[in-house]
């Protein structure tokens, strides 16, 4: 699992953030199969505002635990920022946090619905609405998943600190 | 995460050993929070066998996510023998999966329920019926989470191995 100090810092930083507000964050994750989950218990005290995450490796886990469209994975495939943005709400709506961050995309070394390793989407969702950050990252199959982690804690930190900004 | 060799080495022998049969397994993990997922998605491959699973920190996300009876929680607490039965149950079911695993206890430093850092539950479900191991481990919370996934991922494989055995 990634160990970088900054990471871990960020993961502190919106841990702080939501415990003030009283509010919770939730995740959804594929490619990252539990690593940010895991991120986000690192400190003692998470269960103050981490609620809990779905790892949905599998496409029907997508659809049957999250309620992913099956239309949104047949036009556009479980490697899109559409897939990121209804895995974000539908863990949000599962697990009934103020705040849900998704990670989907292809880990390699294989490509995966001809999507190259390292194209991966990063959902986002809260009371503002949801959003999609596509990436393109570089390396092998662990710096891909560590890489992917770092850019969606980024992200749900903006957005926690963003609260009142319109996210759709 | 748990990065020691022999780990690695029991979640590809469960991998490999899946594989060959068809079969498939699911995760729902507390106190390792994700961490037993990650250790399953480590290896290229890992989605033929590795369905998904959940991290059910809060307690209500036990109930709801995982259909964990609230009497055993009002009962057993969720530091309990029965709730991670109940737990393994409940992800086999909705992931449905060959196998699960489950993980609940406390990794401390505060105790919870009343009990100490250490006390740890180890879920299994299979074809076979279900199982419960219980723990009481040593050290400072990172070491807990690790120790409680290398006992989950044994006793995966050995359950794996011993399909035909009735854990009832």
């Amino acid at each position: 699992m990634c160990d970088d100090p900054l990471v871990i810092d960020t993961a502190s930083t919106v841990h702080d953030l939501l415990k003030e507000r009283g509010e919770t964050v939730a995740t959804a994750e594929s490619l990252t199969g539990g690593r940010l989950a895991a991120l986000l218990t690192e400190a003692p005290g998470a269960s103050a505002t981490y609620l809990g995450g779905a790892v949905t490796y599998a496409t029907e886990a997508k659809v049957e635990v999250l309620g992913v469209d099956q239309a949104i994975v047949d036009e556009h495939g479980v490697v899109s920022a559409e897939c990121a943005r209804a895995m974000a709400r539908g863990v949000r709506a599962l697990m009934g946090a103020t705040y849900a961050v998704s990670t989907t995309g292809v880990a390699g070394p294989e490509e995966q619905e001809g999507k190259e390793a390292g194209t991966v989407y990063v959902g986002l969702a809260g009371p503002g609405g949801d959003a999609a950050i596509a990436l393109d990252l570089v390396g092998d199959r662990q710096k891909i998943q560590d890489r992917t982690c770092a850019e969606a804690l980024s992200a749900l930190a903006g957005m926690v600190r963003e609260e009142e900004t319109d996210l759709g």
